[in-house]
Parts: structure tokens; C-alpha cells; sequence
């Protein structure tokens, strides 16, 4: 149960079986930091290149394939004051006729983030817009664990590992829960956004470094099959891949597998539940593979489940 | 600017240019009734082969080709008691190989509505939810006007006309726009749902007859190319198609023009707008064509434009 | 067994329960003639407006819902001289950020027929493929019949009753299987490409009216759920949807269904079989539904089946 | 232009950034073999784990990032007597409601090859297709380079580098180009199958042992996106992702370069040319990524191309 301060000086644009940055144990509580997508720092200075670049592997001690990696985000939090977003939405967003029409120069936005009153604001270029203020919602957009088969994974992409799923979801006070593939399962985390829309469509949050603070426990002898998350008014369940039709078939089959396997649910209460009270939420659609959460309210579950 | 009452005696399984139960006018408020997805009315009494049975079709004077109808439902709410669920998800909504795994036997659930209390209780079959209470969020399935090139399409799918959306916000309060594309717009509607989880993965809401009241207006010489929707937080656009990413192209593309063409937003404005604003939402994933909602804040507008 | 002769004065460019243009009998032979894609004729003067126009509705007699209708052609052969073709690619067959490279300008080429020699010459414009010559391969790119359920559906696209499916091996000597939905089946054909690249890749294949002669029979109750097709050499089937994946599950699956239901193999058998010896062509991946066709060599089949 | 004899003492499941088994240079041909999905050598013992484990990497030197690398294959023929098969349709495959109905025991199939005559002879289990006898056609299921970003992909999937695309155009006499990504180029290969139909759609050819004779050369300076083909009468490229709407889209688009950068064609004659020309053959529909393979016959290319 202790807490480990860790400051990063080596960053992985991949997901693997890297040599550990740190070894830590079920119940540590570890402070750190991860650059921004573009290897910035807190300081905004380029410390390593770009293509969100990740903080870890933090080892788990006893973690072995079989096992679930639980992780908790105590604190998730800009430490600078500027932030960058790409300013065109996708080619593969839009209608494919309608790519033509957008607008083709790549230009990069800066947002100015206050800290205290926790908004960002769009200081250039020079739109419509004017100087658009946001409240500030930060996510961590690439983080999970080394992927199955020996795979280096890259962090552009995600899949039953995690990865790159820029979810609005994983903000602090969220708990995830990851199938371990690897001795020490190996934990990576980057690529924060203070903001970001839905399907990070533009390609980018604001992307920021973080200060991060995050908690593991381990479930032994405990499998499951695709990322499972909890706040604390959801559960929640995860699908990588494309088209959103199979990442939506991946959330909806590990939300049935928790609801029955691990909650005790009969199937037909799992069913008509999810039937009638199901939530989704869109995580990417810019990258690789898509994201597709698969939501339920804890207050729907029977009283003993809760 | 009349109030018309409508009692329907005949009902439509598609969407096209039938003979019109009425003609109205924009401004014209029309109180009327529809049965639920089977066809059965306010008295539990089938009135009619089931399949998505629609009322109308309304003929609204002077719309042409190239115009904008306007839909506001001021009124959705249940008529009867009784409500029926499917109880299985779809087996395109899991993983291919779990399909085997679920539920084969299909059973009907009954939920009992208490429509001073606003809730619904599962009353059939005994599961694990034992006497499951949910709220009344009572909303429209299915509804849309004539489709493009003379067609008679489905009311069991939906396209650019709209028809079988299955999205929870299409509730009362909410304001939809559809494209003209014959004399009259001919607008037809059905397949309340008195409470439905996103997707509508067990094929059904809790169907239920409704009564209906709306308001109808006319844009003139406005097109648009997807229906738009707008309610007191929201402008929102759909898509219908498969797969999910060829709908949320379609809602996304669909809401970049409304933001530039219609509210005047400069080109680079609205993609770094959306880009860390827009929110989805997932209508249907059960039918034929699935329905993806692209939406974005009001207050997010520039001042000028709301 | 009559021979007829049918010379159209009315096209439709969708598939429904239109007023039949000609009754005919399981056995008849129609000699009869489509207009292009444009509705331009054997004299290549536009006789209807555009989009696919069909000839037909024609209804055969005694044809019930839940039977299947056999169409043989026995003639497609172009009747004029000048085919012509689009030149661009179409923005949803390439990679969405290629999009823009891709020329914009919507250029026709003309292509010069030579009937004797079986050959279409490219006449223009002037690109560094000269005065490109083909073999003409004469198909019908756009034949079914009557859709289910009352629906009327736009010949720019297909389902389970065919329509705009624009497959190379609907050539002359093909023999085609519909289901029927409707009294008299109602069928349609039209769209004769001279020449077409799988996917009809720039909308178009060299599209050109065209001397039809087919022959119809009727199998009385039975059913089968997708277009069916056999030549010489193949039987195979016909799967039309997005995304491709699934116009791929429903042709596999027919295939599946006519081998076990219909030939009488064990379902191992036909697994077995197909999985080491199952062919795929790729239809249209133009239309609002891609079209996918699953094949397996007659020789293949067990002696007692052929 | 050495000839190499390498006999393979380790194998990967995945393709990356391994300790190379042997140095070659371009002009270099290599005598090797592969073991099967499952380990099994020619004397069908299993000598590795399965997985479609990898012969190499071999290291081609001076090959650089931005290099194409050139892979003849010389030899591709099974160098044992018994191939095994799975017996069951992918449930991908089919329609996700059919799925129940299809066998769900998983039984392996065997069938004797005769190297002679050059056929396959299902041998078990027993069912109504008897001793069915195939012709050989041995095809690479699995090879590629390894892939950028130091990443480590595992054999089950494909994507830009290569890797698991069963196609069953990869026979010997095709000249295959694979972009490099790293220094060495690092080339794999395994999964022969003497048999397959197309898709994969059991998840399985018929699997075997290979003796393999390639031959190497290295385009510096010269960039391609996806792989790229060649046989003696066509020109092949190979796009592997979901859905296969996608895989389609980085195959043309690759064919498009082909055609404009390399090989030196106006882009509006590239376009016509694809739009009559092209042919589309399906590689794997089973694995996470799926294959499309976009060709053009070699005769079509204007005379100072070929």
C-alpha cells in the first residue's frame, strides 16, 4: 500500500513487453507524469517524439495471464497551460463526396488552460469562434497493458488490451479493469486531453501533459475478455475495433459476461435489463480500430449485485 | 393554426405516397393516436397487422420537393396499461461465436405502466429483476416522411426520410426537421415506445399505443439532406445506415452544413467546435439501416446564431 | 411456352407492385429490350428519364409468394453503337484522405461498339490509354422483382428481391433465382453495361441499351431467401447489403441453406466443401447496398446432385 | 544471387523486430521450409507451438525504412502426405441468426495428398462427400516484413506490412512487394495450406508443411503503401483491414499509385481503365483484418508499361 513518486525518462510510442519502468504491488498508489501526444512536457518542451508517447511499463508484482489488472484514477490533471488540437474533422468521419469541400490546410489550434477555474480557452486561430472558453474535462486517451502473443502494439491503436480509445469516460475517479496478458501485465498511460469531443473526430483532444496519480489492485484467477470499467454511477464495457458494428458487439458480449458470469444475473434478467436500460457511448472514431463503450447503471442492478 | 383531431382507421406498414388520411397546414397542431409495433391499440385489441403499423399519412398543403417540414411533438405519452418487450438481444448486436451461448426461446415480457407515477413495472416473465420499476421515457420509433423516387420503403428500416430510428430523444419537446421530397411531404408515425435502452438491442422498447400531438411548419426552399432534430439542450442531426460509421458520417457530415450553411459558422469554426464538442448517440443497431445521432450543445453557438 | 414480343412504352426506375406490362406464363420466352442507365434507347435518343429505367413490370401467372421464380437469359446483346461511361473513381472505394487527389472534373467517355467483332473502342477523351479496346461482355446490371411488403424500392440499389446488384456473371446463359413476394412476382430488368469492372468502381459500366430475350418458370412453393443464380460451370448466390461483410454472410449463408435444404448434403459436408472450395465475386460496391456473390464449381457436387 | 540452404530451428507467431535467423542480399535465393498452423513439420511431429508459426526473420541487407522489398517465390509445395482442415464455417461468416443452426462440434478434417499426381483426398470424417479429391494448389497463407513502429503483430493478423492474408493468388511464380519498415526488412513466412478456398471461411486451408525455394531483391529509394503482386497476368495489390469495404479501399487506392506514380498513366485513364478493368478477389474473411486483393491484367496496361 504504498505510494511510489515515479518521473519517467524513457517513453514507449507502443505497447509491449518493454523492460519495467518500475515494479509496484497490488494496493500502490503511484504519482507520475505523461507527456502530451506530441512528446511535451510539462514544460512544453519536446522530451521524447511524438505519436503518444507512454509512461511505464510499471511491473505488477504477481500479475500473470488469467488475472485482471484493476486500475483507479485517483488524479488525472493538466500540469502546463497550453494545449494543441488539430482543427479538421476526419476524412473518414464524413460523407466520402464531402471530403473535397472541407478545409484541406492542417492548421493546429492553442487553447490556454486556467487551472484554477478549470476552463480552456481558444486563443488562436482566428475564428467564428472568438475565444471560446470550455470547462476543462481531462481524460487520458491511450493507456492498458501489454497486448497477448508476445504483440508490440502501437499507441495509435487499441484493442483487448486498451490502448489508444480516447474514451471521455476514463477521467478521474474511474476504475478500469484490464485482462493481463503478460507476467507483471505492464501498464502504459499517455496522451491526455483536458478536452475532447465525442469520437475525437478532429484526431486530437486538447492534448496536454498530465499529473497523474493512479492506484492498482489485482483480481487473481480472474479473466475476462475485453476492458471493464466502473465510476461511480456505471459500469462500464469496452470494444476495439472496426466497424463500430463489432466494437459494439465486443462491449455488448463482455457487458452479458459480467452481468451473468460475474454478477450472477440469470440470462434472461441480463437480457431484458440491458434490453431496456442499456447506454452507449462513441469512444474514437479516428483511430485504427473504433471504440464503443457499453453502459449500465449500477442502481438498475438487483440489490445484493450493488 | 387549427387544432385537428385525427382518429386513424387505416394504418401503413412503409413509408410512401399513399392516399392521405388528412391534409394539413403549416402551423396546424394535430392530436391523434398510434398503435404499438403489433398493431394493437389503446384497448389492447389488435386493430391491424403489426410491423411497425404507421398513422397517417398526413398531407401538409404546399410542401414541395426542396422544402423543409418541421415536426414538433408537443405530446407522447402511453394510452393503455400494458407494454411487451422481446427478451433476447440480437444476436448481431453480440460477438458471432457467443450467439450460440444466449437465450434461444423467445419469450414476451409484459411491463405494467403507471402512467400517474410516470413508471413501468416488469410484471412477466420471474427473473432475477424480480419486479423491475423504470421511469416512463416515453418515445417515438418510427416516424418520417415520404421517401425520394416514388418508393414505398419499410417502416421496419429508416434512410434520409427517416422511419424506424429507435432513438430515445426523439421524445416529446423535440423539434425535427425532414427533407421534402413529394407534394405534401406525407408524414406518417408509429411504434411508441414507453421506455427503450439505446440501440434498441432486444429489437422492441416497451411497445405500447400512444397519444400523439404535434405541430407541423413548413420551411419553404430550405434543404437539407438528413433529418435534424433540436430540443432545449440540443441541435442534433441522424444518420441512418450500415455500418454504424456509414451513419455517423452521414450525422456528421449532415451537422458541419447545418453549422456553415445554415448558421453561418466559418469553415475551420466548426470542425474544431465539434471536434471537442459534439457528442453521439446511438439510435437503432437492431433494424436493417442503423441510426447514429450527431449533437452539440446550443449554448456552445455563437451568440448571434441561437 | 409462347414466344413474346414486348415493346416497352412505360419505364420504372424503382421495383414495386406496378401495373404489369405484359402477363406471361412459366415456359414463355419474352423478346424484349432495355433501355441504358440514362433512358436512351436503340437509337440512343432519351425515350424516359433517367435512373435505371426497367423494363417490365411483367407478371407470371400463378406465381404466389413463398415460390420461386427461374429466369433464364438467353440473349443480352447490345442494340446501338456509342456506350458511354463515367471516369472517376467513386470517393467510397478509396481511402477517405485520398479523396481530394482523386480528380473532381465529371467527365463522360464514350466508348464505340463494333457488334461483328464483339468489341467496345474508348473514343474519348484523349488519355494515354489511346483508343483502349475491350471484349464486350454483355450483362444486366439491374433486374428483380416486386419487394416484400408492399414496398417500392429504387432500381439504384438492391436487397433479397435483387435490383441494382451490377454483377459480371449476370451475362447471357445465366440462369437466375428470385424469391417471390408478391402475385405474379412482378419482374423487372434493365441497366445492360457492354463491358463492367467488378464494383462497377466509377458507377458506371459501359452502359448501353440492350436486345433481352429471357424465358420464365416457376417453382411452386418454394422458398429461398436470397437471389439464387447457375451457369454452366457454377451455382451460386447473391448477398446484397452493407458493408460488404454482410452481403458476404447472407450470399455464404443462402449457399449454406441451397446445399443442405435443397441438394440434401450433411452440414458437414457442405461446411467441409465450402471451406476448401468456395469462390467469392465481388458485385457493386458503388450502390447504397454492396453486392457479394458466393460460388461453388458444379463438378464439385456429388454425383447424385448434379 | 547466392542460393541459401536454411533449415529453421525456432519460429515466431508474430511478426517483428526479431533477431534475424539468416543475412541474405537482394539476388539471393533461399531453400527453407515452414511447418504448419500447428507446429508440424514435414515429418508432421509438432515442433513449435502453433499459431502459424514463422519461418525467419530473414535480414536483407541495406534495406532501409522507405525501401520496397521484391519476394519471388520460386517453390511452394507441401512436403508431406496428411493436411488437415477445420470443418465448421467461421460464424462470422454467416448470418449472426443462422449462426445456432450450424454444427457446433468442432471436428478436424484430414485428407491424404498424393505430391504426384498433385491432388488432396479427404480421407476423414465420413460424410456425403466421400473421398472428395482437389487438386493442389499451395498457396502462403502467412508472410510479410516487419511492421513500423517497432511493433511486434502477431501471424493470426494482417495489415500494411503483410502477414495473415491468405490468399490463394500467393502461390509460387507470384513476385510479391512488401514495403520496409525497418532496417533488414526482416521477412517472414509460414501457414502453407495445399488447398483453400476463398475467404478461409473455415478458418483453416488444408494445412501443411512446405518446402519453399524465394528469391529477394530490394527497389531502393522506392515507397509503396500496401503490398503489391505480380503473376504472369496480372498486377495484384492487397489491402488487409475490417470491414473488408475498408480493405477494398487500400487496395484500389494502392492500384491507383500503381498505376499513376509508377507506371506513369494520366490519373483520368487510370480511372477509366479501373472503372471497366478491375478484379476483386477475396483473401481471408476470418481473421481480425480481412483481405481484398484489387487486380488488373497486364495486357490492359498501355504497351510502353508492360
Amino acid at each position: 500500500m504504498a505510494i511510489r513518486h515515479f518521473q519517467p525518462n524513457i517513453y514507449y510510442t507502443a505497447l509491449g513487453s518493454y523492460e519495467p519502468v518500475l515494479r509496484i504491488s497490488g494496493g500502490d498508489t503511484v504519482i507520475t507524469t505523461t507527456v502530451d501526444n506530441a512528446g511535451r512536457d510539462a514544460s512544453d518542451q519536446e522530451v521524447t517524439p511524438g505519436g503518444n508517447p507512454q509512461t511505464g511499463p510499471f511491473y505488477v508484482e504477481s500479475a500473470e495471464p488469467g488475472d485482471t489488472l484493476v486500475v483507479r484514477f485517483d488524479k488525472l490533471w493538466p500540469n502546463r497551460r497550453i494545449g494543441r488540437t488539430s482543427t479538421i474533422i476526419a476524412s473518414n468521419v464524413v460523407e466520402p463526396y464531402y471530403v473535397p469541400e472541407m478545409p484541406q490546410e492542417h492548421i493546429t489550434a492553442e487553447w490556454e488552460l486556467d487551472l484554477e477555474k478549470g476552463t480552456a480557452t481558444l486563443i488562436k486561430p482566428e475564428t467564428d469562434l472568438g475565444r471560446l472558453t470550455l470547462p476543462l474535462a481531462p481524460m487520458l486517451g491511450c493507456f492498458g497493458v501489454a497486448p497477448p502473443r508476445g504483440q508490440i502494439i502501437s499507441s495509435g491503436t487499441s484493442a483487448a488490451h486498451g490502448g489508444n480509445m480516447d474514451y471521455k469516460g476514463f477521467a478521474a475517479g474511474v476504475t478500469v479493469y484490464f485482462p493481463v496478458f503478460v507476467p507483471g501485465a505492464l501498464l502504459f498511460m499517455g496522451d491526455g486531453h483536458a478536452v475532447q469531443g465525442d469520437g475525437e473526430i478532429v484526431g486530437t483532444g486538447i492534448e496536454i501533459s498530465f499529473d497523474v496519480q493512479f492506484t492498482v489492485q489485482l483480481l487473481k484467477d480472474k479473466k475476462i475478455n475485453w476492458p471493464r470499467a466502473e465510476n461511480d454511477e456505471y459500469i462500464l464495457t469496452v470494444g476495439n475495433a472496426r466497424p463500430l458494428d463489432q466494437a459494439l458487439q465486443h462491449a455488448t458480449t463482455e457487458m452479458i459476461r459480467w452481468l451473468q458470469d460475474d454478477l450472477g444475473l440469470d440470462a434472461r434478467a441480463a437480457h431484458i435489463l440491458l434490453g431496456q436500460c442499456v447506454e452507449y457511448d462513441v469512444g474514437n472514431v479516428f483511430d485504427p480500430a473504433y471504440t464503443m463503450v457499453c453502459k449500465l447503471k449500477k442502481e438498475l442492478l438487483p440489490k445484493r449485485m450493488k
